[in-house]
């Protein structure tokens, strides 16, 4: 007998094709959501992330796949969609010091608004965003306070919350995880970490200098793993 | 002597295309501050709006106007971005009673999450919106109470807010106007209403028959002033 289709809870999953928000999607099937993925082409230098959104979400089967298209190149203001240096070789001090210009203005706030039309339309009444306020980079829209904020706007936006009194929950279950923690969990739930894609740099291979690459790489040492997609070293 | 740039204050303002939008530009530019205008081609079946915020914008002498392109369609779920007829002929009673299938799931979250975005870019610290909760359709994001939690998540998401403790106000000097006084106000700051589209309908001319004809049809005639986009009647 299969499950009540009434019963089945929806979820719209943010995934970026990262490491991150490919965890979140193992937690989320893990409790049962029917999953609806949503990816952004924004623009970002490192497009690569996409074809790796796209492999996460058939992972795990997702229901839908949107891709939503629009180009924040048009103002730039970040290092991932102008033409300014990503920041490389930064150790955890510089990264805790400030916000770097990776930041995208906005960007998290865009994100969800789009999750939040997609919910309501396929019905979803959760969020899962895949982001962390321990081992990241300091972007503000990454933090619980923000995140809070989002879900009470939210719930005043929307006809289902007016009308119908259908709240949406924004679930972010890595929120107060370490790198390391998530990498763990991640490998106990079966995710293929060779699928995802963190490098912020629009190259073939992980530069494994920028932010993004380090975290990873901290992460998984501290987890006592492997990368899968670290490159052998032939002369060891 | 001119203004001393650095005291110059800057907006980004919505521009739709339509009345209300036109008119809260030039009460901020009566105001003084040096418009940012914001567009978005998102698949709207009235997408000639467009062309009148183009208009708009010339006519007030915006300093920037940047139109983002995405695709609501792809999910639907509103009579302007899915194929589903837009109601007709409702009378005040009817609009007050729910909220019609023109509501679009998010579009104010959307909109209002990009020029975060684009006021982050620009140094600008106040977003226009042209919204009321009096003469309007019952979209749950146009009332106060969703504007105000908007303002809040805003200045958590960004790093101006952050590291800059710069705030950013969402200004919506129309909210507590019937479309009466919006249009007197207007005419009296010199707004020329023949740039502006209201029609929810893809045609040449005003249907006169949707909620937005309706309503500022309506508006018009409170105001006892003439629509210049009237059509004008052979047989009286």
């Amino acid at each position: 007998m299969g499950p009540n289709p009434s019963q089945i809870s929806k979820a719209v999953i943010l995934l970026s094709g990262g490491l991150d928000s490919a965890t979140a999607a193992a937690i989320a099937k893990g409790m049962g959501f029917e999953l609806y993925a949503l990816s952004f082409s924004y623009g970002q230098r490192h497009s690569k992330e996409l074809e790796a959104a796209q492999a996460v979400g058939e992972f795990f089967g997702v229901k839908d796949h949107q891709v939503v298209d629009f180009d924040l190149r048009k103002w730039g203001g970040s290092a991932l969609t102008a033409d300014m240096d990503v920041p490389l070789d930064r150790d955890e001090s510089e990264m805790a010091s400030s916000i770097p210009t990776t930041y995208v203005p906005a960007r998290n706030t865009i994100f969800l608004s789009f999750a939040l039309g997609y919910a309501e339309v396929v019905g979803a009444d959760t969020i899962v965003i895949g982001v962390n306020q321990l081992d990241y980079s300091g972007y503000p829209d990454c933090r619980e306070e923000y995140l809070l904020a989002f879900e009470r706007m939210a719930n005043l936006a929307t006809k289902g919350a007016v009308e119908g009194g259908r709240r949406t929950r924004i679930y972010a279950p890595l929120l107060h995880m370490t790198k390391a923690e998530i990498i763990t969990k991640g490998t106990a739930l079966g995710v293929d970490y060779g699928l995802t894609w963190s490098c912020y740099q629009g190259l073939d291979q992980p530069c494994g200098r920028c932010d993004s690459c380090l975290l990873r790489a901290e992460g998984f040492r501290r987890a006592g793993l492997t990368d899968p997609l670290e490159p052998v070293d032939s002369e060891q």
